[in-house]
């Protein structure tokens, strides 16, 4: 629904009442849904075509820099990556209604442990349009409601893909509530403040955005602040795959959260390393700020205590030079972020400490820190990256936006039998 | 460890640090931990003993109340019994290293989810001394550190509780900082600041006292505040069914937050069944506070508002007449605390629906409330029950101690090949 003269409070709470008719509804529905969305986004492309060029206008209008333009487009491309990406979301298996336990408790006391939405989430993301697609249909599949906050730059857009959403499902028999678009910081304050009726809020967006919604609201976020992830150039590097890899981890998309952001470099490799290295980086535009040591062994900027708290979503690296893997992985687990972290090491045992106490939802070895993703785990679609440790963790697709009940079948079962002693439990599982 | 002269944010980070060492001990550390300490608490019972009578002398110095001095009371029986709990929990399989997902991205690519430890968890609980062994146990079992605070009545007890642990469990080569006992208020209001070392808080007590936690931390939450169960005894309902369900779940154990606290009845069964139920509950020595048509059927106290939102933990049940199935549904998902809700019908779609509408940990068709718990569900011992939806939801056990982590083990993987198109992604799953 659109906000329209509705109060926050009250479109959260109508929400939450049509989360139960989205909950209930079979799977051959939330698909035909996905369907419908993909052919009207097929359908009305001139539509979302001209929305799309009024915020590029707009946005150029005043300055915008060129990232974000680029996040803010929404063309031919990205349309048909989107339709494709609901079509391949449409043929996953239903994530609802699975039995995950199914145990005998006593003769005739079933206990069923199976899948069901979490329920309303809110969904707040800055001005990327294909972000609002894949989430609204990721909720839709696995039967949550959603309410999304699009950032302002992509007003026209965003505007337009939830009205042909929208309407799409719900000619499909989905109910009214199961999306709403707000357009306003203010609707987004009274948001956080609706914590009997969201379920849960994904932020997507800068660091400084995300840390605003996690102090400012009772409900529980996932998601990820921000991604200081590191390369460990161990002492059995291989020197050409550190290269190579530290390379691709800084600039195959520098504006990504999964981007390197401090190399770590075992002493007894700097002075190989380093100068290789840096002569590689410099001709792909990126500045090195590095510790005392490095700047021992290399010309370069120097890298202070804020450096290894910094994410720069830019072509700039911190580099350190470490006396051991425990020294590595104590910075890593102190500066780090929690997101994703790679050792280069051909030494398999020093990679398998490295793995086991590194406290990141991805630890690596021997790749770049960029593959982690959704698509690139073949999980499909994805809502976001968590570095949480609780519910999803890393990459989080459908199976992140689902819960469970315990559902226990009996036939005038109570409790004071078997605290009495005249029945046992005997706990038989069944089969799923 | 013990507190001594350390602050609580040094103790929350040497906790830790110490976590990394406990989250790399392979299993047979882990057991033969527990048995040490099943084998301790045996062998030191006169000093666990000693410890109790005072702490109980000095509760019924104070007039504490009766169900109060039975939950602080550690005797014999208690102790035999978390003695079982433990070693039944020691032939557990091991909750940490297993495989959940492997998946060849590409060739040489592999990508597996692993379980791991949480980290370092703050466990709050009032005067239980049993929930101490329980609690660390579990926690110990799940390689997870554990830093407890326990209600200052059982202060003797939980502190010979807590070194006879220790000491057993460090004797066994688990690292010091696994187990810690706090116990000051003042200590606990330290610790919920401490939201950089800390993962994860388990608060058990009272519904203030929960609340309490929840609003002074920035630290996740699992538990519960309070338990406000339902039983609906539908227009189909088996009158002698009903009469039995509901007396089990309000008498069989007051104190217990899986008690009903609220009966909802279906306008067309409330002539037969509230005569012959109040009766019975009058002879058990149960209140019952009902709304205007349950007054027009029986003579009863009258329920406000208030009570319709009311834990009674107590010989108290509210009663309110419903229309409909629907009525019934959205009272409980509005009034509820979504711990435990059961349905009485001979109606099997009936219950179906009330299963799927119900947004509650548990949903229930003819039985008690009261099977809620960790150990009739087969799951063994249990931390506690959790009303949220992220996570663990219902009864926690070793599952909702343990999170994961993506290892990705390459071979010089960049991303640049992929997204240029010289490699293709395969996905290809692998045996677990």
């Amino acid at each position: 629904m659109m906000k329209q003269n509705r109060s926050i409070p009250s479109i959260a709470s109508m929400t939450k009442a049509e989360s139960f008719k989205l909950a209930a509804l079979p799977i051959t529905v939330r698909n035909a849904a996905l369907r419908a969305i993909a052919q009207a986004l097929e359908t009305e492309q001139d539509r979302i075509g001209e929305a799309n060029r009024m915020d590029l206008a707009a946005a150029e209008a005043v300055g915008l820099a060129m990232p974000l333009l680029k996040r803010l487009k929404f063309d031919e491309v990205k349309r048909s990556e989107a339709i494709e990406g609901i079509l391949s979301l449409e043929s996953l298996p239903d994530p609802l209604f699975q039995v995950l336990l199914s145990r005998e408790l006593d003769k005739g006391l079933v206990l069923k442990q199976v899948t069901c939405p979490i329920g309303v989430i809110g969904v707040v993301f800055e001005s990327r349009p294909d972000a609002l697609v894949q989430i609204a249909t990721l909720c839709l599949k696995s039967g949550n409601c959603a309410i999304l906050k699009g950032g302002s730059e992509a007003a026209h857009t965003n505007r337009a893909l939830f009205e042909i959403i929208h309407q799409a499902g719900v000619s499909a028999g989905v109910p009214e509530g199961f999306l709403t678009l707000l357009e306003s910081r203010e609707d987004l304050n009274a948001l956080l403040a609706c914590d009997k009726d969201i379920d849960l809020l994904i932020p997507r967006g800068s660091n400084a955005f995300v840390q605003y919604i996690m102090e400012h609201s009772k409900i529980p976020v996932m998601g990820h602040a921000d991604g200081v992830c590191h390369v460990y150039a161990d002492k059995k590097a291989d020197i050409e795959k550190a290269i190579r890899i530290v390379v691709d981890a800084k600039t195959q998309y520098v504006a990504a959260c999964n981007t390197v952001e401090t190399l770590l470099i075992h002493k007894d490799i700097a002075e190989t390393l380093l100068p290789p290295l840096w002569e590689t980086l410099k001709k792909e535009g990126v500045r090195l700020k590095g510790c005392e040591e490095t700047r021992g062994i290399i010309d370069c900027e120097i890298a202070t205590e804020e450096d290894w708290h910094t994410e720069y979503l830019d072509y700039i690296l911190s580099a350190k030079v470490v006396n051991s893997l425990e020294d590595a992985i104590k910075h890593i687990n102190h500066y780090g972020s929690h997101h994703t972290d790679s050792i280069v090491s051909e030494d398999l045992h020093a990679a398998e400490v490295f793995q086991l106490l590194v406290d990141s939802a991805g630890v690596y070895h021997n790749c770049s820190t960029r593959f982690a993703d959704g698509f690139r785990y073949g999980f499909g679609a994805e809502v976001g990256i968590s570095t949480g440790k609780l519910h999803a963790r890393g990459p989080v697709g459908l199976p992140g936006l689902v819960t469970y009940k315990y559902k226990l079948y009996g036939n005038d079962h109570i409790v004071r039998e078997y605290a009495e002693g005249s029945r046992q439990f005997h706990f038989k599982d069944l089969p799923l």
